[in-house]
C-alpha cells in the first residue's frame, strides 16, 4: 500500500473530528454513579482509511477521535464522574496498539499528525486527572502491546491481571524498527521512572513482561488474579474517587454538535471562520467576540451550556485547527484575526475569573488551555494580525502570544472608521493557560526579563495601542497603514517560500524556550526522534521493518549507525 | 558530489582526532599573560575531505578537531589563562559557518556525527567557563553567519564591531532549508533568551542583524566602534579575568601525544585497548587500572603530567570513542570491560578527591566528566561486562552506570582464579560527573527512589559482589558461569539484529530521564529535529536547498507540512 493509494473509507473526502457517542464504532461509554467505564471494543471494519482491518483492538486516528470525544464529554457532561475505568471489550487482548498496516501505508505527514493527536489525547487523560479530578484506572486483561500500553501509561493506575498470560509490552523496536513514540519511552522513564537498564530490556523484549515482574519493574501498579479483579477494581475506584474534588450534585451540560458550514475553501462556525487562500498557502482564522454580555450567574452559564461564548469558541477553534492539520497540508501559514469588542471579551474573562471555583468555569478554562496548547504544537507558521476592530483581549490575547510573530496596526486604515487596534491583558494571561513547558506564554516570552511579566500585571484591563504593544514587547511589529499591506504580503510570501520542514523544525525549537516537562519532552525529544525514524529506510523503505511487517519477510537493515 | 564519492584528503583512511598546535592549519593559539587568543584563520586548502574549499573561514570537522584540541590544551597547559579571546584572522569575515559543500556531499552519518562533535566542542567552551574559570570573549569583526554565530554563542560575551557591516546571522533556514543545529536555536532562546518572535525574525533573515539592534535583541552583548575596539576588548578581558579562580603561578602540564598502535581491527593505548569483531558488529573497549599507586603529593602528580593514570586513561577513552563514532559506523554495540585492582582505582579516586581544590586535579575530574558525557551521547548500544579481575570502581564504575545495560558474573569462571567480579563506589559517583541532564548517573538511575542514592553512600568503598550489585540495582543482571556466555552472546546478536536507527532513537530517550538542561535540549530537541531535516528531500534531495546551494538554481520544495 503506497502513500498515494490511501483513501478514506466510505467515500469521505476529509477527516472529521466531530462525533458523539451515538456514532461511536469503537468505544462504549457507560456511567454508574461516580465511575465511568470506557470500553475499547474496536470494530475491525471501522478503519478510517481503506485497506486495513483493525484487528485485536488495534487503532487508527478514527478510534482516537472517538476516545478524545469521550474524554471531553466526561468532563463536561458528567460532572459527577470521578473515576474512569479504561478496559477492553475483547477477550484475551487489551489493545494491540496502533494498526501496523495503517502505519505502513500512511504518508509521513499522516503518521506524524496521527501520533501528535494521540499524544494530545493521552495528555488529556492526564490533564483530566491533574486539573479536573477525573482519575483513570486502566485494567489490563490480555495482551497490552505498543500503543496499547502507551494508552495504559496515561492512566493514574494500571492493574494487570495475573493469569499467566496478560502482559504489557513495547515491541515497536524489535518488531517494527520504530519507537514507542506516543509518549511510551518518556512515560516509562519520566512518569513511571523505570530504571533505564530495565527499560532497555523491556523495550527490546517483544513478548513484554507479566505478573510480579511488571510490578517490580514499575511497569504496572498492581497485579491481581482474575478471581479478585472485580473487588480490586472497585476498591481502587473508591480510593481514587475519594481523592477527587468533582462536584457531587452538579448537572452536566450537553456538548451539542458544532454548527459548521464547510465550503471548498472555507469553514464557517458560529464565532469563527476559516478562509483558505490556496495560491498564497495561507489559512486565515477569524475569531469573533461575544454577541452578548456574560450571563448574570453561574446558573445562567450552565443554562447556556455549549452555547456559552467561551466554550463555543474554544470548541470551534479546536475543530478548525485539527481540520487544518490533517486535511490541509499545503497551508504554510495560519493567520489569526479577530473581530469584536475587547471590553466584551474581558467581561467574559472577568466572569470566568470570578467563578473559577465553579466546576464548569474550571472546565472551560482547562479546555482553552488544551486548545491553546494544540495551537502551539501545530506545525504551521502562526502569525497574528491585530487590526482595527479586533478583540485580542484576555484569553484571545493568548493567540498574539502564541504566534511566531505578530503585527499590529497603528491608528486606523484610510476610510475605515473601526476603532484602532487595541490589546488588553487579563489575569488569565498570567497563569491560567500554561504551555507544554509549564510556563505561561508571557513568562515564556520574557524569559530574559521575568520582572517584565510582573510589570505587565499593572496593565491588566487597560487598552494597549500598537506603539505601546511594540514597546512592551507584546507584538513584534507596530506598522502604520502605509506599510501594513506590503509588509504582511512580503512576510506571507517569504514564509511560503521556505522549506516546510525547516520551518517545522525551527518553530518547534523557538516556541519552547526555557524549562521542559514530561509533556514537552514527549513532543520534542521523543517525537522528533520518531519523526526521524519515520523517514529512515530501515523503517519505511521497501525492505524496512514497518513495510514488511506481516509479510513473513525479514527486513534488511543498513547497519550503519549515525 | 554524492555520498559515496567522498574521500579523505591526502590519502588518509581514517579521521584522526589527535593533533597539536604544531600541526594546526586553521587556528593560531597565542598566550599573553592571563589572556589567550584563538585566532580562526582557516586554510582553504585544508579540508578534511576532498572536493571542497574552506572559503571565508568556513569549517569542517578538521577545523573543529583543532579547536577542541586547543581548548583542552588551554585548560591543562596554561593554568594561568583566565580569558580566551575568540577572533578571526581574516579581514571582513568572522566565520561563514559550516562549509556547505562539505555538508551537501556528506553522508547522513557524517553530518550527524560532525554536528555532535561540534556541539560537544561548543559545550566545552561553556564548561571551561563554568567549571574552570576560563572565560571566552568573542570579538566579531565582519560577517558572522550560521555556525560562525553558533560558535560565538558559546562565548560568555560577544562584542560586535559597529562598522555598518559586521553582523551576526543564522541564515540556515532561508538559505539551506536546515536548522542552526549546532546549538544555535537553543542558545538563542535559552542562553541569550532572545524573545521568541524576534528570534523568528532573526532566524529567517538571511542578512542577519548588525549594530544597536543586535544588542537590543540580545544577540550580542555590546557593539563597539573599530577605533575603540582594542580598548573595549582589553577592558572586558580584565573584567572576566577578575572573576576567575584560575591559579596565578601554577605551571601547566604538556598534553603529550597519546601512544597508540592502530591495527585494522584493534587500537592499543597504554591503559586501554579496543578490539573490533566485525562479524559480530561489536567493539570491546578494555580499560586497565593503574600500574602503580597514586603519587605521594600534588607536586608529584604535576610531575607525572599526562602520564598520570586518570588523565592518560581519560584521554585514551575519549580518543577511542571518537574513533569508533566517526570511523567505525558498522559497530552496533560497544562492550566495556576492565582489568585491574579495584582498590588501586579507588586509591586514585581518593587522591583526586583529597586534592580536588588543586587546579590539575579539578581539570582531570572535569575531563572525565566530559568524556563520560561523550560516552552517554554515543549512538551505539553500550553494555558493560563486570567480570572476574575487573576494576569497575569509583570513576570507572560510571561506565557500568552509563551502559544501556550491564551484566555481572557471580563467582569465578571454571579454571580461572582471578578474583570474583566486584563493584565499588566512591564519592565521585555522587556528583563529580553529572550527565547532560545535570544529574549524576546514580540519580538518573534511581529517579523513582532518590533515597536509594543516599543509601548507596553507605556502600562507598565496600566491595559489592554480583548478587548484591543486582540487588542494589547497580547492574542489570547477575549471572553465574553456566549462563554467562550464552546470555551475552544472545544479547549481542539480538542487538546487532535490530534497526540501528530504532536503537539510536530508543537509547537517546531512555538514557536521559528526568530534567532537561540547555545542553540536553541541544542534543535532544534541536539535534533530533536537525537529523530529521537532514533526511528530508527538501534539504538533501536532488532538488533540495542544501544540495543546490551555490548552483544558482532554486530548490523545489514539497510544500506539504507534516
Amino acid at each position: 500500500m503506497a502513500e498515494s493509494e490511501r483513501k478514506l473509507s466510505n467515500g469521505a473526502t476529509r477527516i472529521d473530528f466531530a462525533t458523539d457517542p451515538s456514532r461511536y464504532r469503537h468505544w462504549k461509554l457507560s456511567v454508574d454513579g461516580d465511575v465511568a467505564t470506557l470500553l475499547m471494543d474496536v470494530d475491525e471494519k471501522g478503519g478510517l482509511f481503506e485497506g486495513y482491518e483493525l484487528k485485536l483492538n488495534s487503532y487508527d486516528l478514527g478510534v482516537d477521535i472517538e476516545l478524545a470525544d469521550a474524554l471531553e464529554r466526561l468532563r463536561f457532561e458528567y460532572p459527577q464522574v470521578r473515576v474512569i475505568l479504561l478496559r477492553s471489550g475483547k477477550p484475551r487482548v487489551f489493545c494491540a496498539g496502533a494498526n501496523i498496516r495503517m502505519l505502513a501505508g500512511a504518508t509521513h505527514a499522516h503518521k506524524v499528525n496521527f501520533c501528535k493527536f494521540t499524544n494530545e489525547t493521552r495528555n488529556a487523560i492526564e490533564d483530566a486527572s491533574a486539573s479536573s479530578g477525573q482519575h483513570t484506572i486502566c485494567v489490563v486483561n490480555g495482551s497490552c502491546a505498543g500503543g496499547g500500553y502507551e494508552l495504559a501509561l496515561a492512566a493514574d493506575h494500571i492493574i494487570l491481571v495475573d493469569d499467566g498470560s496478560s502482559s504489557v509490552s513495547l515491541p515497536e523496536l524489535p518488531l517494527l524498527a520504530v519507537l514507542p513514540g506516543t509518549g511510551g519511552l518518556t512515560r516509562v522513564t519520566d512518569k513511571r521512572k523505570v530504571r533505564r537498564d530495565l527499560a532497555d530490556v523491556f523495550c527490546t523484549t517483544e513478548e513484554g513482561v507479566k505478573g510480579r515482574r511488571a510490578v517490580e519493574w514499575r511497569l504496572v501498579d498492581e497485579v491481581v488474579s482474575n478471581t479478585k479483579l472485580d473487588e480490586a477494581v472497585a476498591a481502587r475506584a473508591r480510593e481514587f474517587a475519594g481523592r477527587s474534588d468533582r462536584p457531587k450534585d452538579a448537572k452536566g451540560i450537553a456538548l451539542t454538535p458544532l454548527e459548521r458550514r464547510i465550503g471548498p475553501d472555507s469553514r464557517d462556525y458560529k464565532f469563527l471562520s476559516v478562509e483558505i487562500a490556496r495560491a498564497d498557502r495561507t489559512a486565515t482564522i477569524t475569531l469573533r467576540g461575544p454577541d452578548a454580555p456574560p450571563p448574570a450567574s453561574v446558573e445562567a452559564m450552565v443554562a447556556q451550556g455549549a452555547d456559552f461564548w467561551p466554550l463555543e469558541l474554544a470548541r470551534e477553534l479546536d475543530d478548525a485547527i485539527l481540520d487544518l492539520r490533517l486535511n490541509e497540508l499545503d497551508v504554510a501559514t495560519i493567520v489569526f484575526k479577530s473581530e469584536g469588542n475587547p471590553e466584551a471579551v474581558l467581561a467574559y474573562d472577568a466572569f470566568l475569573e470570578a467563578n473559577k471555583g465553579h466546576w464548569l468555569a474550571r472546565e472551560i478554562r482547562h479546555k482553552w488551555k488544551r486548545v491553546l496548547k494544540r495551537v502551539d504544537l501545530t506545525s504551521r507558521s502562526l502569525v497574528t494580525l491585530v487590526e482595527p476592530g479586533s478583540c485580542f483581549a484576555g484569553t484571545l490575547a493568548e493567540l498574539v502570544l502564541a504566534a511566531d510573530r505578530s503585527y499590529m496596526l497603528i491608528g486606523q486604515m484610510n476610510g475605515d472608521n473601526r476603532p484602532p487596534a487595541a490589546l488588553a491583558l487579563a489575569p488569565a494571561n498570567f497563569g491560567a493557560y500554561p504551555m507544554s513547558n509549564g510556563l505561561s506564554r508571557l513568562a515564556s516570552r520574557f524569559l530574559a526579563e521575568p520582572y517584565a511579566v510582573e510589570q505587565l500585571r499593572g496593565k491588566i484591563g487597560t487598552t494597549i495601542d500598537a506603539e505601546e504593544g511594540e514597546e512592551l514587547g507584546l507584538v513584534t511589529f507596530a506598522l502604520d497603514d502605509v506599510d501594513w499591506e506590503d509588509e504582511i504580503r512580503v512576510f506571507l510570501e517569504e514564509r511560503a517560500s521556505f522549506s516546510p520542514d525547516g520551518l517545522t523544525g525551527m518553530e518547534a525549537n523557538l516556541r519552547f524556550g526555557g524549562p521542559e516537562t514530561m509533556e514537552s519532552k514527549i513532543f520534542a525529544r521523543l517525537t522528533a526522534w520518531q519523526n526521524w525514524i519515520f523517514q529512515r529506510p530501515n523503517a519505511i523503505g521497501e525492505e524496512g521493518a514497518l513495510r514488511l511487517y506481516g509479510t513473513g519477510r525479514k527486513p534488511a537493515f543498513d547497519t550503519k549507525r549515525v
